[in-house]
């Protein structure tokens, strides 16, 4: 962002590794100071401090074996409240007239779901004011009120979907998140050296790769960008370098066949064959699963001979276990049907925008991991994202190989 | 209070030291649940855990030499907040219906004086709402909120101050402070082992036993339990006995002569003679002082001989040589007068209602202390409370005598 852009209202959140102590409370103070230095309206909103989410959620079931939701979200919510306190009070100290807002001040308007509610409004009048007088607005991440006006907050990655959401009801023109990466690479640099930072990605991109495990966002927070048109940025707290810009497709000039790719490597495969092939049986498999608490990741069906199904799918490797037991019910009840699982799997996924408009993309996928004798277990697409299934021991390699063959270490992001 | 009182409104206190760990906001919960299970109304106010306060206090030094007042009020409500949520847990485990509550979803409207404000205003809707529903209320003291919606927080001895003052708005029958002692002694009981527990004591005889140092409620609280007519209950944390009850005076049938003596041995006294006798002369001494940040304790004022006058003062021994270098400066502006300087001085009253109508009380007190060979440096009277400035050897004796004198170990409360 250059000087003669200033003037503009800009959102920057930074989370609790960046507000961890004292002394980094003061380095986000000077930053925040630098652009409002140079004219820029900041409205900035902060996660608690490091541990204290840990350190509270310990206190809570020392007293409760399973404490209520209203009072978890009353009880975490102070972890926010004492960041921006002290954030304000840091700014003061080095000269910059600063005001902090707890979710209820600013009115972050939620429905009831405690512990994982969502934004339904914000009113941007106190923050408005505040601004034109100069302050610097600080405000709780990760919380809002219902109508009743309990405390809510808004489960995982809640106060990147505080920054967006803010960034949305202001008209912001950009939603900075500071975080411990310098911003979105095009694989995981400690698995592929030749990863490339992208200077650009479009909301559908990084919502798969965010859902690919690509933990910079969480999904949310895009998915509140992209309804809202939020230009996200995502960037490094540690230097003052740019990172990555989360842009509506229209803004991705060339739209590149694949800009990422991702590695999983800690699920299994589970496979049910020859089971009944009726309306019903996929629903009764995963509500079986969810209810001991079990997330899926990538679902197959295919229909076999003799009008019998066949259902593969992938779960985190430590529900393994207690997945087998709940099918093994469930294969009791139908009295027909086998389970094979394969423990030690990984998924090698390519995401890109390109994908919608060019065929071809997974053939040279499968012909790579061929030419290398990889094998593929289980594929699953959607419009922008190709998975494999394929041996946890190649995981790695075929990483790598996908990086090569979509040439993501030369291209311009 | 009987079973048969049942069904009535109360409010329960409990400090710092009562929800310290998780193992006492336990007990808490079990005493509350005690009240609630006889079909008592309950409404609890609770502090910040134990040291929380503090630890809040440093960080905000580690990020600001001079924190803004309205950011510290920010930061140290979340400790109230903390404890409210916690008690909620915990009474939910122990069956109990019960939800939480900070200052400003009660709507505590204060002032905007931040750190010190003064509640104006409580809207009790919410509470009776939730009370209606068999709900316990817990209440966060300490804290309110302004016009403007900012958070405040009320000073010292805030707790107590918001739950008098939700006992005064809720028209409860008794508001109960729970505290580490049993209630409010004749004297203290570690200094005269004789002391004893006052069963009754009015609001203007607890106001100036505050004032002298016993300190087991702040004067703020018991002003306004008086001028609300609130009961307050002063009462053991750590059992079940009845303990003190602060009520208004037409309520205490025996008017005793003296219901309670005091000592304070940490004071010095400072007279200045043969200062200008002309209108603002005490006005620079005090204003003097008061800008150092040294408060006094009694004053005393004559005029002698030749229009020239002598003031005598007490302040903390530990603001003596602060006092000294002030005053040395008026002197030296006035040209006239000297000072003199008793640092080991000790401060005995004897406090009751009683002295309104019957005389003779002083001379006793006099009499008591010329037959011990007490001699007395500084008198100061208010209508129910006389004072003695003596040598710091005597007060420990000097008080032991008034007990006796008096016969606090035998009347009934």
């Amino acid at each position: 962002m250059s000087e003669n852009e200033s003037n503009a209202l800009i959102v920057q959140k930074f989370g609790g590794t960046s507000v961890g102590d004292p002394n980094r409370i003061k380095n986000v103070a000077n930053r925040v100071k630098g652009y409002h230095d140079r004219g820029f309206k900041v409205v900035v909103v902060v996660s608690a401090m490091g541990k204290t989410t840990d350190g509270l959620i310990r206190l809570a079931q020392e007293v409760a074996e399973e404490p209520s939701k209203r009072e978890m979200d009353m009880l975490l919510s102070t972890g926010e409240q004492v960041s921006i306190a002290l954030l304000a009070m840091a700014l003061h100290s080095v000269g910059v007239e600063a005001v902090s807002f707890t979710g209820a001040q600013v009115k972050i308007l939620t429905d009831g779901n405690f512990s994982n509610a969502r934004i339904s409004k914000i009113d941007t009048k106190v923050i408005e004011n505040s601004l034109a007088k100069g302050k610097v607005c600080i405000v709780a991440g990760f919380q809002g009120v219902d109508v009743d006006e309990n405390i809510t907050t808004l489960g995982r990655g809640g106060s990147d979907t505080s920054a967006v959401a803010l960034a949305a009801a202001l008209g912001a023109r950009e939603c900075e998140i500071y975080t411990d990466v310098d911003g979105v690479y095009t694989t995981d640099p400690n698995k592929v050296p030749q990863a490339r930072l992208m200077k650009k990605i479009s909301y559908d991109e990084m919502l798969e790769l965010a859902s690919l495990g690509a933990g910079v966002l969480h999904s949310r927070s895009v998915e509140f960008a992209k309804k809202y048109g939020v230009v996200i940025h995502v960037r490094s707290s540690f230097h003052f370098s740019e990172g990555t810009l989360v842009v509506p497709e229209e803004q991705i000039m060339e739209k590149l066949l694949v800009t990422g790719v991702t590695l999983k490597s800690d699920e299994s495969r589970i496979s049910l064959t020859d089971i009944p092939d009726r309306p019903g049986v996929a629903a009764e498999v995963f509500s079986r699963l969810a209810e001991s608490g079990i997330n899926i990741d990538m679902i197959v069906q295919s229909t076999g001979q003799n009008k019998l199904n066949t259902i593969s799918f992938t779960v985190l490797r430590k529900d393994v276990e207690s997945s087998e037991k709940s099918l093994n019910t469930v294969l009791k009840i139908w009295g027909s049907g086998s389970m094979s699982v394969a423990k030690d799997i990984a998924i090698v996924s390519a995401v890109g925008v390109g994908m919608k408009s060019h065929g071809g993309i997974a053939a040279r996928m499968f012909n790579a991991f061929a030419k290398e004798g990889i094998n593929i277990e289980m594929i699953a697409t959607s419009e922008i994202k190709i998975s494999c299934v394929i041996d946890k021991e190649h995981g790695q390699k075929a990483l790598q190989l996908l990086h090569d063959v979509f040439g993501l270490e030369k291209t311009a992001g």
